[in-house]
């Protein structure tokens, strides 16, 4: 770390107090040198990057985020973009690039030499959010007949561009990949037996098509550090390792968790989006659920009539609509979950459905329950829900039950239909579930009380 | 995969036919024998746990989920429980012995054997929920006076019980972690020259007392395979490799989806949790809600006169309400998202108060516009709103922007400030600042309502 050195202090940074920062540079790890350049204003960080060596720049700026990466680009010569998207690993440019607009992409694209520009255009051909689009072509793939010593030699001559050396890929004459093997068995074997004799020929291994999704559901069940990747005739094509999965299911998990809370995908690190962006993402949502809520009003209007007749039945609409949000939210957040990883699917439903529908009895029976003996609790001590409260709080509690009852199988079912249709199941979102219940709720509310009260209250 | 296999149909297995299925057994892989064991009957089960070698059982044991486990445990005989647990690797067995109430835990701990027990025993001494609790002690250590020569030649001894060759840690004679070298360094790099030549003594490691939520962000930072866990004094005491760290974050972003959606964690998969657990999770934060929406009723008993004075007031109540539960929705996943991700702390309070007050006068001030113009367009083709429409629309619309705000804030601030005092910000879930809103909201609406209408309609 760099405590108590000067990089970490306030001191501006200049073209010439430079020089004296240099051995620190010098002995900073890549790591380190990002997080100074993200936590200094552009033209110190660019000063930083122009100063470390190209070797090292290639690597810092895989790990800087994607805003800082775009401001170095945009500042460094035409031939010093080349040189640095070359070296990038494929894996890494994929996910600047696929970042850019198409223009800029291509432009950039121009940059590269023939054989880097053929893998990147190959990888961002498969579509977004495919296990195409994670892979890296830096592997070692090798032979079954070669000798355990063999294998080690060839790691020793090109692991070090490889991603990792943690697996190595055996493949035969065609580019087929016939085994996977973890560097410790090879370490622990003989040097002079051949791959084929420790040779299980069995692999785990993700298609190029397949989602993300999928695959990361692939890497938490094997726990392997990497996985390769085959087309539809088991061609290895790639690697995708396990860094990059872990990014990839903190991203997808913070996308559910922003849209179960009725924002869209922020995208972005709460304090590094710009205001206009920060509201623009909750806007959309907020003014939808505001239109669907303004549906409360217009239902409430058919109901003017029942409202100034039998004010005390107003007293408890909020209650009643809002635990039918609450039970959906419930509902909906643990389905939407349950999706993502895998422990349920479409092919579900009718199972979750009966499951759902006696939670619901259940709760909303414990709910209408505990309201029935608030009125009549009430009602002990003060007139104040009139003569009729036993009807009251029969209306109260039956309302009760139907709502949570229909807020369950809304929230329940919404993100499984949802997920029927290819849409993302997490935009049942806690809000929008709650909403729609508030609009049913009021329906069902007034029209529960006619029935127990017609000719009494109303 | 088994497929076209006879284990995968639906045929029951028996002690009659299991010896047909031995040899499909004998080349399965542990994860393809581990999710049998889990899709059949507890019987059957324990039939094929029982048919396969020790040694494969062992790694088959620890693929089983915390459920199939017990259920195995408890049908086998003391001297194989014993066998199995001296063979887990310490991570592994204290992630079953932490789920055991401690009369058990303590009873299988007594069949282990002095090693091992005394590794077990240190484990579980370290808190729950800290580094060391996810820490094995099978690594390799290794002198900086080594050779590379020397260190392979260790690595073929010793490989096969290490958790991970992927990093080999240096630590001096007392037992201090003094430098971290992955697998790749060794390999590329000539086998006559010492580790010290290699060597820049710098590692990343864990603390053992420190949280394993800080360790996740620091895998993801740091993209390694393994980290070395030390003590205050940087000895070497463990290391936690990254499949049980991506676990441990899959099951927090879990739980933390569920809590935003106003549950308790379940910790069981959805459809493997049984249903009176599932209502018990559910009900506690429901029924807590309720009775704090009970308050809405008593807030609306106050209102009463102007309830029934005017009825046009009580139309848009939900409507009102609910804006401000969907604005504190959004902002408490936001802000309890960033707080898992550590992109913010509570020190930051101030600076988010001052977004958040922004977002909230801006998206308040849209939804109270749109309100407006609804009320007004209204009015232009009905008297539904009587003729005082104009203070009508303006009482909902400064109503929609203050109860806008206060939800965007309090949903913002809960978080940060259950943070503060060391409690889960994701308990702030959207039903939880939705009902708060709720109360405050219809104090907040009937006092503007009153402060526009009085003399008018009130």
């Amino acid at each position: 770390m760099l405590t108590n050195h000067k990089l970490d202090d306030d001191t501006e940074l200049t073209s010439e107090n430079l020089a004296e920062y240099l051995p620190q540079l010098h002995s900073a790890s890549a790591i380190e040198i990002s997080d100074l350049i993200m936590s200094r204003p552009h033209a110190e960080g660019l000063l930083i990057f122009n100063a470390i060596s190209e070797e090292k720049a290639v690597v810092v700026f895989e790990y800087l985020h994607f805003k800082s990466q775009m401001e170095i680009l945009y500042s460094l010569s035409q031939p010093r973009v080349a040189k640095l998207l070359n070296a990038l690993s494929p894996d890494d440019r994929t996910t600047l690039l696929e970042g850019l607009s198409s223009d800029l992409s291509s432009q950039l694209i121009q940059t590269l030499s023939p054989q880097e520009r053929e893998i990147s255009t190959r990888l961002l051909s498969y579509p977004k959010d495919s296990v195409g689009r994670l892979m890296t072509t830096d592997y070692i793939a090798v032979k079954l007949d070669w000798s355990i010593q063999k294998v080690l030699d060839y790691i020793r001559e090109k692991g070090h561009d490889s991603e990792t050396v943690n697996v190595i890929y055996a493949i035969d004459d065609k580019g087929l990949l016939i085994d996977d093997f973890r560097i410790r068995q090879l370490l622990i074997s003989p040097l002079q037996i051949k791959l084929e004799e420790i040779s299980d020929h069995k692999f785990i291994a993700l298609k190029v098509l397949e989602s993300q999704e999928d695959a990361i559901r692939i890497f938490r069940k094997y726990d392997r550090t990497a996985l390769p990747v085959v087309d539809s005739k088991n061609t290895l094509l790639g690697i995708v390792t396990f860094d990059d999965i872990m990014a990839v299911s903190t991203e997808e998990d913070t996308d559910d968790i922003q849209k179960i809370g009725g924002v869209e995908a922020l995208r972005y690190p709460y304090m590094e989006i710009s205001f206009p962006a920060l509201i623009q993402k909750r806007a959309g949502w907020l003014v939808l659920l505001f239109c669907v809520q303004l549906l409360t009003a217009t239902a409430m209007s058919y109901f003017e009539d029942e409202i100034s007749k039998a004010v005390v039945l107003v007293l408890f609409l909020p209650l009643i609509i809002s635990s039918g949000g609450n039970a959906g939210s419930q509902a909906s957040s643990l389905i939407v979950r349950a999706l993502a990883l895998g422990e349920i699917s479409w092919e579900d439903w009718w199972r979750i459905s009966k499951r759902e529908l006696l939670s619901g009895l259940v709760l909303g029976s414990l709910l209408g329950l505990i309201g029935f003996i608030r009125v009549v609790a009430w009602s002990m001590f003060s007139n104040i829900y009139g003569p009729h409260w036993l009807l009251v709080a029969l209306t109260i509690s039956f309302s009760v039950l139907s709502v949570v009852l229909l807020g369950t199988l809304s929230g329940a079912l919404m993100p499984l239909v949802l997920r029927r249709f290819k849409f993302d199941p997490a935009t049942a979102s806690a809000p929008l579930v709650a909403t729609c219940v508030d609009v049913t709720g009021i329906v069902i509310y007034f029209n529960v009380a006619m029935w127990f009260l017609q000719g009494v209250l109303l």
